[in-house]
Formats: structure tokens, sequence, C-alpha cells
């Protein structure tokens, strides 16, 4: 079943804050067989909620409404759906009554204005909502489902769970979404598409995304499944992208690269040391995002200075004199030096030019040397970064964690 | 001017993930007079992309699109706004060029599917991206804006700032959002909203919003003018804000912290090395975020281990059998330890227990100590951090920062 969700609310069209009720829909809505084919978030001005809901109308079957049933002014989602619906507001005088209960339990007089939240559209089923006032409401219209839910993320949860779900997955008849993940390292965005498409629209029943972020590139399968569905072809495109680009696929399980490296590194008895220069520490930080990391990371050093380089990771200063301090040589000199001070089995160093100062014709911004040593073998690697400073930092950390996962990955081989 | 954003990208109807360029180009399109009033999130899907822009052309005189510009079969925003517009897309020789010189600058050849990307509808504009591979357009259409912008964040508001707001400033035609804000340390914010609602209640005119985050908790104050407006009660209220709150205020520019203390730094001509322990490097990030910061950080040491902070960091073993690593004496001796060793002006350190693991009822997940030395005096001070590890980790790096900010004041004083 098609899904689309209108969230109601003036202040989520501002630059502060923004709307979460769509996301904890969409899981509920997707785990119950509908797929959400349309967000839209709109303010307290009725005319705009009737347009939209106009629009719903014509191109999906469940239309869920977040927001806007509140008692002021401002409140203007039943007046809006009333409105393109064309059915009247008629006040329940059942609702009315439990309004002024409840005001009267919390030693509150109701004030006039809340009696617009006993207000219906005809033959609308009523949600009861008993975190709030604000009931939700279920209407039918040719073979369309509109649900009105309270804003509230608490009321809103609560009266979909009790009253929505159920009634949706009856609707669905048992439709479910299955996905498979891979999260994807040392490929650009259009290498990667370019090895999979012809794999992947193989399975037009199958969604295929590719999404690349600064940590790494996320390949996703969606396939909605009808009752008697098998996977095998779920699983047959999932093992025909694993067969062909198995190395650079370092995780299915959703576990970030820091997650991977870290658990290779605990298998392996090894333990880790690093040396950061234009990143300052951004490696040390993400390898000890992963709670129990102290088991393998033993420290490092943030060797921003050429001093700190010489006198702290011991490379000979004759080294970045003639080679400079980002090249292929310190980066190798850092990786052993840092991995002899902290005693770790294995040294990790970065060493590049972060910009926006400091490039040169041979030397540009975004220049970055990693190096490896584990005491028998010393590696080093470059690359060119794109974009701006963070951006460098960000990249070349994760290509240090890449890196270092193949080191290890060809040492347990 | 009434402008509406629609974000393109499936992955943005899943359960795991929320677009935050509508959040940015809202900040910025109230900044130059336009209010947003509608948002709308759709999937990789073309016809739906182009029944939205056709819905867009008949309500919004400005209409911006974030995403799916990319070079894969996912991306059809190009697609879907030539055909909502019925122009033809045509292969622009400059951009494929530009492409090309890209994709050899970091020795990569260029797929064929990228070609896709120097697809420019008629008559557009092209903006360039010097951040990405995916230019943005901006098309006028029977007194309507339509402006593509690439999705990922750092190339949309490049391309953003760059070339699509001077053309909005130029046409909202003078009315303008003015704002103030305010970035704040050292108070919560109830703490905050007690001492200054008092005051902001009295300015009806003026919007004032408080949002508390891992960093700092910033106040905002919102007024729109037209031509002709003048902006006293804004400047009257900022004052009294400044007047109420003063020492807790650490910036009037949106600048962030690590950009204030580096300044700081620079002007009274002090050097930093900072050790850190549970944080393993984040404050180091931080701090070298600025660009030019090589102007006063020396470095560092990330002492995870206790090893590393004996033999690194200069702290004697005993110190840490008798007091333990997370303590008072601990975090001085690690300041006073990194300054010696990187020949510093200030050393700076973090020692704490970030869990999730690792506390005890004397020393609970969250108790953090920071220290902070300038050879004349040593100082330290401790805090429990609510929250996950993460965010133990960047409350501390922010607070470490924070006070090294107030022990600068109190030394230029």
């Amino acid at each position: 079943m098609k899904a689309e969700i209108i969230v109601v609310g003036s202040e989520l069209l501002t630059p502060d804050s923004s709307d979460t009720n769509s996301l904890y829909l969409t899981h509920k809505l997707n785990e119950a067989g509908c797929e959400v084919h349309l967000k839209t978030i709109v303010g307290d001005v009725q005319k705009d909620i009737e347009e939209i809901l106009q629009q719903a109308l014509q191109r999906s079957e469940l239309i869920l409404f977040s927001g806007g049933l509140g008692p002021t002014m401002d409140d203007r989602t039943r007046a809006a759906a009333a409105g393109a619906l064309k059915r009247p507001l008629v006040p329940d005088p059942e609702i009315l009554e439990d309004l002024r209960r409840k005001f009267a339990s919390r030693g509150f007089k109701m004030s006039p204005n809340n009696e617009r939240q006993a207000d219906v559209i005809r033959e609308a089923e009523i949600l009861e909502n008993r975190l709030g006032t604000a009931p939700g409401m279920w209407i039918e219209e040719a073979n369309r489902y509109i649900v009105l839910l309270p804003g509230p993320p608490r009321e809103l949860q609560s009266v979909f769970e009790h009253h929505v779900l159920p009634r949706i997955r009856k609707l669905s008849g048992g439709t479910r979404l299955e996905t498979r993940s891979f999260y994807i390292t040392g490929m650009t965005e259009s290498e990667l598409d370019t090895q999979l498409a012809p794999i992947y629209t193989v399975y037009p029943r199958i969604k295929t995304t590719i999404l690349a972020g600064t940590k790494h590139i996320s390949v996703r399968l969606y396939r909605w499944l009808r009752p008697g569905d098998d996977i095998e072809d779920l699983d047959e495109l999932a093992s025909r992208i694993q067969e062909k680009i198995g190395p650079a696929i370092f995780s299915t399980q959703n576990e970030s690269m820091e997650e991977v490296v870290g658990r290779m590194l605990r298998e392996s008895r090894n333990t880790l040391a690093v040396a950061e220069s234009c990143t300052a520490g951004m490696l040390g930080m993400h390898v000890t995002r992963v709670p129990g990391s102290s088991g393998y990371f033993q420290g490092g050093i943030q060797c921003y200075s050429d001093t700190a380089k010489t006198e702290l990771c011991g490379v000979p200063a004759d080294l970045i004199r003639t080679h400079g301090a980002v090249s292929a040589e310190v980066a190798e000199a850092l990786a052993i030096g840092v991995r002899n001070k902290l005693h770790a089995s294995i040294g990790l160093s970065i060493t590049g030019i972060a910009g926006p100062g400091g490039g040169s014709p041979e030397k540009p911004v975004g220049l970055v040397y990693i190096g490896v040593s584990d005491g028998v073998d010393t590696l080093n690697r470059h690359r060119i970064m794109p974009g701006d400073r963070e951006s460098i930092r960000e990249r070349t950390t994760y290509l240090a964690l890449s890196w270092l996962r193949r080191f290890l990955m060809k040492k347990t081989e």
C-alpha cells in the first residue's frame, strides 16, 4: 500500500526544528507493509493543508497527518481535512464530555477554544488519545484512508500503535519490506555503479540505492514481500554483489569501519598506535568511539608540529628536511616511531595538507600520505583528496582505517 | 517571496535518515527575506518529482531542489525538471571537459555514466560546484525561479552561498530577516530561560528561540524588516541580554568555541598542547578545525593507556596508583607533562570515564577531569556528564575549550 505523510506545523518550517514523527511513522509503516513515497511539511495554513490533501488523494492510498489537532487558532488540520473531503465538522457530545472530565480531573476549567477538539469530520471513526486531549480520526473515502494524528510524539505513537497499526496490518494483508545493506570503501560512487548496475538492473522487483558519504558508500537493497513470496531473488542479488566487489565490502551488518577494524584487531590480538599530523586526533577519536577499544588502542601522538614529529615520534629531522613533512618517507617513519613509542604491534600514521593554505604545485592541498607498520612490513600510500579542510580530514581518517583493514586482511590470509 | 523546498532521495523516505539540507536552506532563505511555506521529500522517482514540480509552479515563486544530480541511475532530478518544464536536456561541452579534468586530477578515469552530470536543461544558468562534480542550475520560467542544487551538504552550501544567495537577495527587494545570535556556555537551558524570559517577552515583534546542543546553547532573535523599518528594538533587546548574562556569552558572531579560543591564543601569543585520555583526539581535532591553527597548536598526546600517561606525558606511575587515572591529580600532571613535552606555553588535559563500562560508585560513568597549566598556575575541574559515550566525550571536549577560554580571560585581565 502506498502511503504518504503530511506533517503540519509552522515551527517545522523554521531553521531550528525538524520533524521526527515521520521517522517513527515510516518505520512502523514499512514493517506493516506500506511504502512511504512522499512526505510534506506544511505550515498552519488551512488553504495550504487542504490543497496538499486534495493532491494526496490523487496519488496515495493511505494518508497520515501529524499535528494541527490542538485547541488553538493555529490548529487547522481538522478544518482543512473537512474542507478537502467536503464533509461537515460536527461536535461530538461524547468527546466534549470526555474533554470536560479530563480538564476537571486536573483541576482546570475548560476554556471555550478547547471545544474545537470535539469537532469530528462526519463519518470519521474516533481514535482515542489516552495521553492527551485531541483524539485522532480514521476516515475512509473512495478506497483512500485518511488518518489524523496528534502532533506530540508520545500521543502520536500511542494513538498509532493502539488504533492505526492494527487497521493497517489488516489492509496490507501481510506485505512487508525486507532489506540488505553493504558498506563499501576504496571505490568511487560511479565506479561502484558502473560495476553494479548491470547486475542490479536485472532485478526490477528489488530497489537498489547507492549513497556516498565521507565515511563510506552504502548500497541498500529493498524488496517488498507479499505473503507466500520468497526472498530468493534478494539473496541471489546480494550474493552476486558480494562476488563482484567482495573485498571492497567491509560490512553487511551496518557495522561502522571503526567497529570492523576494532574486531579485526581484537581477533588477531594486535594493538594499535596512531600518529596524526593534519587530522590532529580525528583518527584516534574514531577508533575509540567503539566501547571496549581500550582492549587494542594504546594511544597516539598528535604530531601537528615538526618538533612533535622528531622529538615524540622519533622521525629523523633530516628526513623532514630532505623530503618534507608530507611525504612517503615521513609517513613510514611516523608509523614506525609511534609503534615503538607506544609499544603497539601496529603503527598507523597520517600526514597531509588539509588546507586551505600550505599547498604548492608539487604538493597541492588535499595531498595525504598514510603509513602503516607492524615491525616486519612498513608501507605507505598517498591520495589527493577533494573537498574542503574538514572533508579532506574526514576522508583521510576513513582511508587510513580502510587501509588498515586491508593490511590486517593480508596479514591473516 | 514565497519559497518551497523539494528534497529528492529515496533514502530520505526510510526510517534511518532525515534531511538536513532544508534546515540550512531555510536559515539562509529567511535571512534573504524569503519565507519557506512548504517542504516536500520525494523519492528517486522521475514521475513523482515531475508532478511535485508541476504543483510547486502553481503555488511558489521560488522552488529549490536538493539532491538527485549525481551520476547514477537513481539521480532523476535533472530529467524530472526538464520534463515538468517541457525543455530538453542538452549536454554541455564545457562541463564535460571540466568533469574530465576533475577526474584526471584525482588520478581516476571518468566512467561514461558521469557524462550525465553534464546534461543541462535548455536556457538554465549553470551554477559552478567547486567541491563536487555535479553543477547546480538556475532556471527562470514565467516569473518562477527553479534552482537545482547538489545533495551533499558541503556542495549544496557552497553552490548556494556563491551563486544562489546573491540572485535571491536581488529578487526579494529589501525585505529581510534580521537576526542576532548569542552562543552561551556554562549555564543550563532552563537557567537561561528563567533569566531571559522576563526580558524577551517584552518584545512581541521579535521571535526569540533558545536551543541547547552538545557544544553550546544558542539564543537567537529574529525580526522581519521591510524597507524603511528600523532595528532599534532588536538592538535594544540584544544589549539587554548582553547586560544580563554577559560573561556566559562567548560569541555573538556565530563563531565556534574553537575559533574564539584560537583567536585568544593567537592574540595572547600563547601556544597549546593537549593530553587526551577518554577523548583520544577529539579535542585536538576540534582545535585544528580552524584554518591557521598551526600558528598556536603544537600537538598532543592521546594517552589512552596508563603507559602512555607515564612514559609520554611524564605522569608519575605512583600518582596513577594512588589516585587513579581519572583524578584531579592526574589531570594536572597531564597538563604539566604535555606542556613540557611539546614545548607549549599552555597544557590542557582531559581524563574521564566515557563508558559504557568502567564506572564505579565512587567514579561513575560520565566523571571527567580537566587540567590546565601555564607553568605558573595549574588548575583542575571536574564534572559528571550526562548522556551516552559519544555525548560525554563531546561535552567534555567543549567544556575543556570553554574552561581554557576562562583561563585565558583571567590571564589577560
